[in-house]
């Protein structure tokens, strides 16, 4: 079962490692992860999916809760946030197949952020199925290289972590 | 000094970990890290950014190298790299300073994710240095929430990692 969530911690050397090795510990693997930080520079957001099988994610949701430098935890419900992704990936391309992707890029909504004599570097954020859907689109003309960012999320509406 | 590091993984629980403690036993400060699947499931991409201060993080390339899941590291060039990060942000709003949010998100090419009475939440996918114009631009309308990925980098042109 795959399980959002939403960490506000203090900005300092070794969070980072102190959190992961709860879930490290537990042998729950860690699907996506990303840091950056917040409005305030001291405090960033974490936010992990993590498929933690048949286990309940409660436990380690109150451990989480217990480290000094954890100032919030979250899980949150898929059908209540907003999830969002980002996809970096360099395709192969000829003169000939360049429009293609440039159409596939416009019905997708994704940017053209490099090109080169044989290859485009194309740019999407959107939900992670849209990202696979464009992935699979960008596969006939073989993809190079793809680089993503692991989810981030906050709650529909007015609500707020 | 900051550098942008990628690293190739095996996708498996705990290295994640052993990669967070690397960097947690030197002090190194990890700025942003973000972790994606690649277009193999089996691998995983980590991008990270971190502040060595005037250490040098060639040491740390080779100690990542060693260890067994890590599949290939390669320190980024800012000259020679597209970087990309992407940003949630959750602004209050009225009837009144809605439209004005509009016209910030049009200039800088944000999307528009959600919307409540009192609230908007904007996306926007662009360089480091762009999304701290876009929250600066956002600040006078009240800030309630941000949540960013932090970096993912590809070489510029057609070199592969």
């Amino acid at each position: 079962m795959k399980q959002t969530i939403s960490i506000l911690v203090e900005n300092q050397a070794g969070v980072l490692n102190k959190i992961t090795g709860l879930f490290s510990r537990r042998a729950f693997n860690i699907e996506s992860l990303a840091v950056g930080v917040t409005d305030d520079p001291s405090i960033s957001r974490i936010t992990i999916i993590v498929d933690s099988g048949n286990s309940v994610v409660e436990q380690v949701e109150k451990q989480l809760n217990k480290l000094v430098d954890v100032i919030k935890v979250r899980t949150l419900e898929d059908d209540r946030m907003i999830g969002r992704e980002l996809m970096i990936a360099k395709v192969s391309c000829t003169t000939k197949t360049r429009v293609d992707i440039m159409n596939l890029c416009q019905i997708m909504g994704a940017k053209i952020a490099d090109v080169s004599p044989t290859t485009m570097t194309l740019e999407l954020s959107d939900t992670t199925e849209r990202l696979e859907l464009f992935q699979s689109l960008l596969r006939p003309f073989s993809i190079l290289e793809v680089a993503r960012t692991g989810l981030i999320a906050v709650q529909k509406g007015s609500g707020k972590i």
